[in-house]
């Protein structure tokens, strides 16, 4: 699969339509995309751990990303299901990874397998699945 | 089913152990948990409309608030899996609400159900299920 | 909401379209969908209990037989994705119940609500969510 | 990982406590296991493509074969959660193959992914992530 845009392009792209984000773009390839969430105190919770909300945006961006890298710079590409298993308990105090390949590129629906680390594990702490609506072109 | 602990006793706990959040409890019965997140610009997506990771963010505080209404308040009680179909689009200016009941209270395994609505409005914007797993007691 | 067909009318384009089933349509109003799956040997699994596929079966048939009671008699109305958290051990000696609600009847895609229970049980054996692809009309 | 049973005893144990299930099993090592469905006419549905039912029947089987090949066989590890998303329609005229492995092993539940093909094909029809409850040992 070729890319429709450059990795520049979707962060240029993020910043301007998701000015709050704190997630980067590592990279896309045709294998997928990674992205990274800093962590800081506003995404732990007790126990010492990352919470699951900020997993599940961090899931979120990814799919987001990889789907964008397919089909160009639509900002109407809309999650219209995500399904995350929580695996294992994050790294307080390292940054989450989250790599996303698409499953399936249709004219309509897109759904992306995500995989998330702790930086430097090498067994995923969370899986999700989501499923993106593609506006008609 | 009888409640474990106060409202106001959630409400405190949640403050200490969740300093971060601004997702407010509303209401605690035996039918289940409402709680509110006010929407600010923050919470937004293109499109005019509320991000999935509110949401998802939305949706998992409501199952834990039920959670903790029936076991008390269990600080390491975890999300295991949570699963949410966005259906219809949010208002961008409206609060967003979440009801959530208990499907299931097992010793080890508790499935929520979560219904979002925009403040007002009578048909969901969103539905998830939510399964936590029990520290044994 | 109306009704696009009888229930007659859907039983009979199962009886068709589905030759092989064993699930019985037992009403349809504006609420939703009541069917019931007939417990056999087949269906049971060790431990004295219903199979978890027999149940994904009529959590799936429920779904569509909903969905065809707004929408028409539309056999290519397919399911996209299904989501389902088991509760609790079904009888083995019991039929299986399904209530399937709407969640979301757009132009492209219902999302439907199942419920299941053993004949008689209050609470639900399991709980299901699916996605239907609606083909353009 | 080893293995905590061969393929043979996964059979046999099989054969035994599913005797109405014609799916096979086809290999399992380290990394997975593969399961097959034959599929005949009791497996279609309309529109000349394999049913969601048998699909999901076969993801399940799938998950179960590679968590007894790490566990053991142990009869009441049951399903707690499946979910599954139908990507690509199957091909009526050939088996349904599935492919399943760990995404975690704990004590007390275990996380399986699985791809389904049509045989011979390379893009899955089918993707699936499933939970189990392990008993107490």
């Amino acid at each position: 699969m070729n890319l429709a845009v450059t990795v520049a392009e979707i962060r240029h792209f993020l910043r301007e339509q998701f000015p709050q984000t704190s997630i980067e773009v590592e990279s896309v390839d045709a294998q997928g995309a990674w992205v990274r969430q800093a962590i800081g105190h506003a995404h732990l919770r007790p126990g010492g751990t990352v919470s699951g909300p900020t997993m599940m945006a961090t899931a979120d961006c990814a799919a987001y990303v990889v789907l964008l890298s397919r089909i160009g710079l639509v900002p109407l590409a809309v999650t219209t299901q995500l399904s995350i298993n929580f695996l294992r308990k994050p790294a307080a105090d390292r940054d989450i990874r989250a790599h996303a390949s698409l499953l399936k590129l249709g004219k309509r629906l897109a759904v992306a397998e995500i995989r998330l680390y702790s930086e430097g594990g090498e067994a995923p702490v969370a899986h999700a699945v989501a499923t993106y609506a593609i506006p008609p072109r």
